[in-house]
């Protein structure tokens, strides 16, 4: 049973107060196939260009993702993104963003991957989100994230797609952006009436907190000796919390359940967005294992019981 | 075994987005004792006008705070801070300080206070934080707060200070200022090597980080339907920490020490600060009893459990 995931597939420019890398394999899809990759089978949806480099497709596959749905555009460049970090890292100046062939992306879904379960959206245009959503059969679980330009600019065809989510993973100002209200607890329950039963509001340093039903959690964001770059860390938050569900075989409707698997999602969403942010770009990827994965969930437990 | 509570009693007029109070009980000492006071008996040090209310002695006489200690100056004037919040209540802007008999204040502990083991030094010089400890005879546990003004001008005097405390209860922006480290968790041990081998970095809505020995434990801040007014929140969490340890009689040798028991008395600040916010002022505290309390506590597990 795999988990789709569509999204961007990119290359970005980061700088932060610990070094500077001009060229590195980025976008949401990847973060969120490599993260989810450790808990479940992952098919990736997206467009590169023909300057995409082996190396990024080897590392893909070394994690066993499936890539038949990656179109590669003849001729065409790949996603670009540059930006800089702050010297406390909250907060990103972007210094280039060359659209190139994702200017035209129009995610169609291979036949193999059109019967899978579990369907992660990223960040897109809210039509494309529900194009895809359109070209699954029997879809199990379908969720995604969005961002301020598409609540403010496309909010109706952004409410016609999130109301068939079964969850929806946003930022805190996102969720007082599509909401209206600044009060997260009243924020919550105003997109869960939109559709995602099942809202998680990211903040950043300071975790996540899961909303469902009447009920929340919520998670710290792990304490880091270093945040090296955190470019990425909410995609590998979604795709930790998307990859655990799906490895698990669950659903989100109310009467099959288990609260607890829920928020052991979450927790691994805050596992894998740490991660992300100990080296550069993905490189945290290239070496980590599921056991480094279930040492700090471990952690997490003993920096939150009580 | 009661504690000893030093810090300001004060008038304060409040503008929030909720409403405006041209001048109601306010001060550190206040919110301490009176969230202490459901734990432990306390006795506060400080000192007031003539101008200071019958009633405002009556409701802390109501939560049996010993008032021994309260010097009331003939002639003199309460301490009076004014502030209006931010539409966020996360910044807020000071209108007025005019210090008056605190200006002057010098803590005299009473004969009946002197053998109290436990003792909370409120955000006063640090010189004089020193000269109560120095006061008292075979205290158990030193702990308190303190700000920018004496971090940045009275470094060695703050130094000396704090080299005798047991604890220190300061924001993240206080920390990193102190220990000239942004990342928490390297400012906290630089922190702890000053002194307070137990440091609590309080995180305004989104909890508190407890360190204590190389471990560390994260609570988060309650959702709260409604901020009505985040004045003297912190300072509940303070009055909550050290009252729950107090309370069960426990101190932070690191032999004796039941780390989950000090993970509790961080808990009880999360609660103590949260109900601080329902109302104005001290409101919340007229009507507040153990029982809600401790409700609010089991719902901070089911919250962060998993």
């Amino acid at each position: 049973m795999s988990l789709i995931v569509v999204g961007s597939v990119a290359y970005d420019g980061v700088e932060t107060p610990h070094g500077k890398v001009d060229r590195m394999l980025g976008g949401a899809a990847t973060y969120i196939a490599l993260a989810a990759s450790y808990f479940t089978p992952v098919k990736v949806v997206a467009v590169v260009g023909d300057d995409f480099d082996q190396v990024d497709i080897d590392l893909l596959a070394s994690r066993h993702i499936d890539l038949t749905g990656l179109e590669r555009v003849p001729g065409g460049k790949t996603f670009f993104w540059a930006g800089v970090y702050s010297a406390d890292m909250n907060d990103r100046t972007t210094l280039r963003t060359d659209l190139n062939v994702f200017a035209d992306f129009n995610p169609k879904l291979p036949e193999s991957y059109r019967s899978e379960p579990y369907l992660f959206l990223g960040n897109i245009q809210p039509a494309l989100q529900r194009s895809v959503r359109a070209q699954m059969n029997g879809v199990k679980l379908t969720g995604g994230d969005t961002m301020n330009y598409w609540i403010s600019d496309f909010r109706g065809e952004l409410l016609e797609t999130i109301k068939q989510w079964d969850f929806l993973l946003i930022n805190d100002g996102e969720a007082r952006q599509l909401s209206g209200e600044y009060n997260l607890r009243s924020a919550a329950a105003k997109v869960q009436a939109m559709g995602p039963g099942t809202l998680v509001i990211k903040r950043g340093e300071y975790g996540a907190i899961l909303f469902h039903g009447g009920r929340h959690f919520m998670a710290p964001g792990y304490l880091l000796e270093t945040v090296f770059d955190p470019t990425g860390a909410g995609d590998c938050f979604a795709g930790g919390f998307i990859g655990y569900l799906a490895g698990r075989g669950l659903d989100l409707s109310e009467s099959k359940l288990d609260f607890a698997e829920l928020r052991r999602a979450v927790i691994y969403g805050s596992v894998m967005g740490s991660f992300c942010c100990e080296k550069f770009g993905v490189d945290r990827f290239r070496t980590l294992t599921r056991q480094e994965i279930d040492a700090r969930y471990t952690e997490f437990q003993d920096c939150t019981g009580f």
